[in-house]
Order: C-alpha cells, then structure tokens, then sequence
C-alpha cells in the first residue's frame, strides 16, 4: 500500500507541488493510500453559493443539473465548482481505514460520517446521482470519496435526523465564529439572517449579546423574514435587497440611532454586498465575510475608498469546536430546530 | 452648484444605487459639485497587481500600455482595472474646493496632495500621457480627478522627493496594519518581503517584533533578496516560489524548530499564495492578505481543507494614521530610504 501525504499531495494530477484544494485536478482512484479513508458515500450537500449557480446554469432542470454536477467531478476528480470555487460538503459510512492511521483516529469501519473538508479538495467517485434535493442542495448517489489525514470530520449525532444535522454541518463555521467573536453589549448586524448559516448567526449572536446587545437581521423577502422573526431570532428586522449599499446604510443607521454595528456577519450567497456591510459597520467595528459570494477586492478596496478602518475577517470554515457548538443550538432551541427541519431537512 | 453625496453617488452611472468603488462606470465630467475637490493630476501610480496585468497585455510596449489604460478611463471614467479589480492613487496640485468643504478641509488651492482612496472609485479624465515609467508602475499624465468628500488624502511632505513619498503612500496601509498587528516575541513571516510594500512590512515587523522576536522574508529571486539582506530588514531569509506551499512550508518548519509563525503577511503580487500563507502560520495564528491577487474562496476553504483554526483578515488600504507611519519610515531608516529611493523613485 502507497504512503500518503497528510495534506493529500500525493492525489493531486495538476498543477504539481500544490494541495488538492487549489489544484486543478486530483486522482479520484479508491484504491486508498495508507493514511487515507475510504467512504461510501450516501448525499453530497452543495455549497450553497455553487448550487445556485448549478441551478441557474441548469434553468432548474434536474437532469441537467446531473449532467452539470458529473461533468464537474468528470473533469476534476472532486466537486469542486470551477465557477463559484466553492465545494460542499458529504456524508457517508467508513468503508476502509488506512493501516498507518490505527490508534491515530477514533473512527471505526461502519461509522456514519459527515466530512467538514470542502468537497473542494475531497476526491470524489459518482457512481449514479439517485435524488437531486433542489431547495435544500443535497443530492444523494452512488458513490465513494476519500478523506485524506488532516481531514475533519464529525461521526453524525443519534438525537437528531442526519439530514438535519448534515444541514446544520454545512455551515457550522459560521455560528461557532459568531459565538467567538460577539461580546455582550455588542450591535450585531447579520446580513442573509434569514438562510441556512445567518439563521444560526443571529441564534449565536443574540445569546452572546445579550439583553444589552441588539441584533439586527437582514433578509430580502418578507415570506422569509417573517419566518425568521416567529421564532425570535433578532431584535430588528430590515426587508430589503443586501446589495443596495445606500439604502441598507440609512436602516442600519436609524435603529442605532447613528451608531452602526460593532460586528457584521456576511451570510448571503449573493454578489456585491461588500459595501452593505462596510457601510452598516462602526468605523473601528469587525467584520465577518461568511459568504462563499464575497470578492476580496471589493471589501479591501471599498473600506478604503471610504476611509473606513474596519477589521474584515475571511470567514473561515473550520474553528475548533465548530461541529459541537452547532449541532447544540439545535438541542438548545426547538423552535429554531422545527423551523430548520421544516426548510433543510 | 450641484450639491453631492459624501461618498460620491451621485457620480455613479451604471449600475445606480452603487457606490462609485463597485459601479461598473461613473461620471468623469470635471464640472465639480458643492462637497468635492478638483485636482490637476501630475502622476498616476498604478495598482502594482493592475500594472504587471497591463504590462503583461502590453508586451511590455509603452505605446500599447497607454492604449490599454486610456482604453480603461474612457469606458469607465475611472483607472479601475477590470481584470484585477484593482486601482492606485495619484499626485496632483488642488485646483479647486467646492464651498460646502469651507470650514472642513484644512486643505487650500494650490496644495500639492496624493489621494489615499484608489483609483477605482476616482473620478479621472487623463487628456495625455506624458511618460510610462514601467519599473515603478508611475505614469505622468495632463488630465483632472475629483476627491469625494469622504476620500482620503496626505499632503506631500517637504522632507523628501514626491516620487519617494507617493511609492511609500500607495502602499501605507501594509506597514501601519503591520505595526498595529506584531506584538514583541512574535514570529512574523512576510511573502514578497522584498517588494514595495513587503519592505516596509518587514521593517516595521523588526521594531515591533523586537530583540526576541524573529522575522522571515520570503523572496522569489536571490538579487532582490541580497538586496533586502544588505539593509538587515529580517533575521532570515528563504529564496523560493512563493506558490509552492509545501516548500514554504518545510522552509518555514525548518527555520522556526516546528513552530511556525504567529503572524504572515501577504503582499506578494500574483495569484495562489493563499496556501502558502496558512501552512506557514500556527494553526492559532493571524494572516494578513494585502496582495490584491488573494482568492476569497482559496483563502476559505484552503484554511478549512487542512483543518486550520487561523485568524485571516482581508487588507484594509486604510487604517488611522497610515501615512504618517509609513512616511516615517523614510525617517528613521537612511538605508532603506536609500534603497527605495533607488527603486521606485
């Protein structure tokens, strides 16, 4: 058997000298190495911000969103969106684990898993795409995928529906850095509150804020905010399109009375919302672009060509613990979790 | 008199509701209105990322260099780069102030200024280009650009040669974050160290990092490395390709005993150094991405693929106080004046 690389090195076919994620194409042979684990895989949960560029590409057809999805693992050994970037997420049972990996992990052969590594970097094998879930960007199939040594992962938890928890997975990053970075007192301005991962936001955000903090939520559509302010997720609500920068400035600055957020958290898998959250931010306040959508050079230029010297954050998708304090919300709110299940699981 | 937006709105032409950083075209007409600042613009100094793309498309040819960039003003109205996204800033002497700036501007007409926002959201009509100067990514020009109220701007010193002073402050934000991010005993790593604004990353690492600190510079070529030696800016040097993460990384390794650093800094102008930059740093450090060829999604979900828990923050152009910073740098080091003077002055 082939030693590996921890990182997975050995996988990558171009450009050479490269990690799997930025590379352009990897080996997606399930012949593993030692240090790697084979999963069969059962559903592939798509990046949101790729998933809907698929869709659109796709004018919402389900046979060619299957066409789109295998032409990219096609091409690429992995799926890994060549427009967006952006990957996913899976989950799966253990089929194999390499022998330099014993008494190094705690999984075992049979396990359920969820990956917490991009489907970006994880290579991947369809054998058959068996449902395309389109409203909750999961699709399930017939097929393998390996971890490779640094990979994270969590074993899928037995009080709750693995889809729920795959959902929930998906986006852990995002509330688990909330919980990280809001302190009690804070303004917290959550932009796309009303999806997947600013749901969990504004959960986190208000806890961490407190009865001295406010928390304002976003959303585009009054169907969604409506949803979002049933359960009580935030203090304030705003309607209105997350790229229209101006006109997001003026709401955020007439419920602080002039004060603007000490934190913003960027949820939205939309374009050019950049200048919304530089705008809606305290000149000395943070921050969090979580959106797979956000373009480095419109937040590094647009802080600047307003003179703002805010703190902006590249929302990473691993903290440690991130996979804990997620999967707890959903222990910790019933309301959030009905709702939750209701739309992603 | 018309009467303007603090952030220049009403100048945006397509798409309206934008700000004029992300607006595809804004209006490059030299009638001011009441809240901006008419300048007879001297020399533009271009974007570094933005240059090597227009060189590049150019074949190094002067003439075709000045076709490109007039061919970027007259389409947009502004010097924004569209394969980049990125702009620069420029030198010119205050020609007129709009009357709602009375009281607010310490500035008058005839003040020789460099703007500090970017060229991307300024309002330029260049009528002539006088002299390309390739190695400094300087270009002289006759033409006119506005300065929106909320744009930021140093007067030009008269302690040094404008040229020496407007390559120092096209790159002011990279030192300043710098000074205000490295704590004493910090390991800090700086990609490009031995460019424009890696220099003075490195310098002022060195004074903040201090006697128990250590600081590393990462070079492409042996010359310019030898160069930044001569000056002692760092404690260590590495030659090496600053895409090839896993070299970097066993240099890295190599040098800290394991450890990694605390701190890097990105001011590497090309593309996938991302990773790099995150194998390089402790899995609790910070990275600072001031390069405007960093990937959003390659920083995210590179960081997430190796399971690293690292702080990355995009580089604000701005922060409080950043010219005077990095101006005296000039100060305080005559070797490093010297060189720099000989580079891009």
């Amino acid at each position: 058997m082939k030693k590996g690389c921890k990182f997975g090195t050995h996988r990558v076919i171009e450009p050479k000298g490269t990690l799997p994620q930025p590379a352009w194409k990897i080996d997606n042979d399930m012949n593993i190495y030692d240090n790697e684990i084979l999963i069969d895989v059962q559903t592939l949960n798509i990046d949101s911000a790729s998933f809907t560029q698929i869709k659109e590409e796709a004018n919402g057809e389900v046979e060619k969103i299957k066409e789109i999805m295998l032409g990219i693992v096609e091409k690429r050994g992995k799926h890994h969106n060549p427009t967006t970037g952006s990957g996913g997420m899976l989950i799966g049972t253990i089929e194999k684990i390499g022998p330099a990996l014993e008494g190094k992990t705690d999984l075992k052969v049979g396990d359920k898993i969820a990956t917490l590594v991009s489907l970006s970097l994880t290579p991947l094998r369809i054998d058959k795409i068996k449902e395309v879930r389109k409203n909750v960007d999961q699709v399930d199939v017939e097929g393998k995928a390996i971890l490779f040594e640094s990979g994270i992962y969590a074993v899928i938890p037995k009080d709750m529906p693995e889809n729920l928890a795959l959902s929930v997975l998906d986006v852990a990053g995002a509330p688990a850095q909330t919980a990280k970075l809001v302190k009690p007192g804070d303004t917290v301005f959550v932009i796309g509150g009303t999806g997947k991962s600013g749901m969990l936001c504004l959960y986190e955000a208000k806890k961490r804020a407190g009865i001295t903090g406010k928390v304002i939520c976003l959303g585009t559509r009054e169907e969604s905010v409506n949803r979002v302010k049933k359960v009580g997720l935030a203090d304030e609500y705003i309607i209105a399109d997350a790229t229209k920068s101006v006109e997001i400035m003026e709401k955020v600055k007439e419920i602080t009375g002039g004060k603007m957020a000490d934190v913003t958290i960027n949820c939205v898998n939309i374009p050019n919302t950049e200048m919304s959250s530089i705008l809606a931010t305290k000149d000395d306040g943070l921050i969090y672009f979580f959106s797979m959508a956000t373009s480095f050079t419109k937040a590094a230029l647009g802080a600047e060509g307003v003179g703002m010297d805010t703190r902006m954050i590249i929302g990473n998708g691993y903290t440690k613990g991130h996979a804990k304090i997620s999967l707890e919300i959903m222990r910790e709110s019933k309301e959030l979790r009905e709702l939750y299940e209701k739309l992603y699981a």
